[in-house]
């Protein structure tokens, strides 16, 4: 089962607001066994958007139309898809009532906002929960078209309580399952290498796919079919081979961000965590802080740019800045020391380097970092050595050191 | 001049990536006069590339193309582009060169990454500086197509250094003139209502916009015609009239971030700038190192998430702690001064809040962050108030420190 989606609006043609409404929706047809072919992206042009409809009506049997719905003259997809199922607008009572309801008295009633009460003639209305603009179901030749407003919190109301289930209920469809590991200790190129006996024999149904991130890669393993015991039982037969051949290095079996998953890991061993860092400039911090209850086991951060930092906060000793230099292996398990003492936390992670693009030297070129992970008196380090810009060595950065102290932790 | 824009990838369809790029397109693609007309994306099938690709032709001048082009066997787009223009791939040592640039000798070369450096016989191959997957221009027909990497800094990367000054040269399009203005100290309806009288007598050539983003306003007028010196004159002439009306509340005639504007000041006044974070996490520290040369001012920052280490690291008393709690005026305060102290700065911010979702009571509600600023013995402090969700009170935070931080050092 196929659909299209289709989103009207300038303001996404000339990238004022990012269309993530899409792979919202795409997620979520996945969820119920219906895949989605194409995204379409309009401008509130009639010839345009009755083109799009037309050509996604040949090829899918479902097409979720979205914008377009709201009170204002540059909102033309009512009027639109009136023409393409030849009818006209009609007033609804019903939906009305629910303009009424929204605007509660806070919004005075003009004729603009009457206007929303009116309805293509053959459709079914569908109720919007949390907003004035009305839901219209088509159906034409066992094909549906649906068309939504583009405001996401509408939109998700609207799917989530009546287009989704009715969708569902309407046809019967294939059944589709994911699963994703994250991976980590390849570049994708050796992965790919490792895994390439096993992809290839890989049933018809499954399909693998790659989703590299600066030190992670993403593994996404789908499987396709008409019967859900069957595509399980093939998908978890793949997925046992699969674990089989990468054993450790698979540190996740969700598409978890890595800070909770350290997040997650610290709560359950009850373990405080804290960062000394120097080029990753607090983004590691920021990282672990931005999941909420991190105080649960996050405690501080010394973020210590300059040598004078690194010695006054972080114990870091002026021989060793000296003899080694600040972006050197003996500096960062100083540090990493230095903030479990500082910050008296369980175990810390601490980095070190030229993110770039100036600061390079032969010896240590920019893209160097020295990254250390400590628990208690165990201390790992790694040398990051790729330059890849200044903002993807930063983020790279932060991935290892929480790869470290994961490993560490396990 | 018109261009559609395809994004190519399973993981686009199935929702397990929003795509950002298209919106920076289309944002950079309308600064050099070019509209796009629609954004479409299509799942690693063949023919559904093709049908796609051959659409687009039909319709625009530029065609550009994302996606698809890693090393592994479900990046399909380069053997794809060669069937639509009817050629073959070819070894490319310039390509391979750069690919080995990238690995840099820290990536095993094997045979799928020599495989990047096979490229389309008749195309113009443009050099991808930050990845090992190819660009390449296509022309046909006076009409142009170019495929890149669909990895965001890769795509940024190509079309600032190569697409869009190729596209600019090869094409003839009317001159669009944007001029941003920064401006703070509004609610964005107190400011529409002291711009209104100055905004209905625009002439009809040059349009305002409001892009209203935590704390800051960015305005921004663009102007549009045949005639640059004539756009230029007329944006020239509304540029002092708005600069008239709000005089110092303008703080930036560039879309420049506040880290760079702060970092600029810090320079030319020569002096040093340091953070005491609790519920920013480190990402105002994070902020002001992602700019390249910032350790010329910045020296490092201490994130305080527990009391224990405002007290040990800060110096706040813990009689303050006790009597006004963490999330107050006085504790920001002596955060502040602890800062400029232990790091030596002759500045600082601090901040100490509820970023929520937890944690909140009815005198401190989620959303409530008191944040200060400190230049040597003169301190501001202001208290954030409305809850609008942990990552944007975050960042919110992070832009009223700095903004109070530039104030203080005017």
């Amino acid at each position: 089962m196929f659909a299209e989606l289709i989103t009207i609006g300038d303001e996404l043609l000339i990238g004022q607001v990012v269309d993530t409404n899409s792979a919202w929706m795409g997620r979520e047809l996945n969820n119920i066994g219906i895949e989605v072919l194409r995204i379409v992206s309009v401008r509130d042009r009639e010839e345009e958007i009755l083109e799009a409809i037309d050509n996604a009506m040949k090829r899918a049997n479902i097409v979720l139309v979205t914008g377009g719905l709201g009170p204002t003259k540059d909102d033309i997809t009512k009027q639109t898809l009136c023409k393409y199922f030849n009818t006209e607008l009609i007033f609804s009572e019903e939906v009305f009532e629910n303009v009424k309801r929204v605007l509660a008295g806070k919004i005075p009633m003009n004729k603009l906002n009457k206007g929303q009460a009116m309805v293509p003639k053959n459709c079914t209305v569908i109720n919007n929960p949390v907003g004035s603009a009305s839901v219209s179901w088509f159906e034409r030749d066992g094909k549906v078209l649906v068309s939504m407003p583009g405001v996401p919190q509408e939109m998700t109301a609207v799917m989530t309580e009546s287009v989704l289930p009715k969708l569902h209920e309407r046809f019967q469809t294939d059944v589709i399952m994911h699963q994703t590991f994250l991976v980590q200790h390849y570049p994708e190129s050796v992965l790919a290498e490792k895994l390439e006996a096993w992809e290839v024999a890989l049933p018809d149904c499954i399909k693998l796919a790659y989703l590299p991130k600066l030190g992670i890669i993403r593994l996404r393993l789908t499987g396709r079919g008409h019967d859900r015991k069957e595509v399980e039982t093939l998908l978890n037969r793949e997925k046992a081979k699969l674990e089989t051949i990468l054993g450790e290095d698979i540190f996740s079996e969700e598409d978890t961000p890595l800070e909770v998953i350290i997040g997650e890991l610290l709560k359950k061993r009850k373990l405080t965590v804290s960062t000394a860092e120097s080029c990753t400039g607090g983004s590691i911090a920021e990282r672990l802080t931005s999941i909420a209850g991190s105080s649960e086991y996050f405690k501080g951060s010394i973020v210590a740019y300059s040598n004078e930092v690194k010695k006054d906060l972080l114990y870091v000793s002026s021989e060793t800045l000296e003899k080694y230099g600040a972006v050197s292996e003996e500096t960062v398990i100083e540090m990493v020391k230095g903030a479990m003492k500082a910050l008296k936390t369980d175990c810390a992670v601490a980095t070190s380097g030229i993110a770039g693009p100036g600061g390079g030297t032969p010896e240590k070129p920019v893209g160097t970092v020295w990254i250390a992970a400590g628990y208690k008196n165990e201390i790992r380090t790694y040398k990051q050595e790729t330059n890849r810009g200044r903002a993807m060595n930063i983020e790279r950065a932060g991935n290892n050191a929480l790869l470290m102290l994961r490993d560490l932790l396990k």
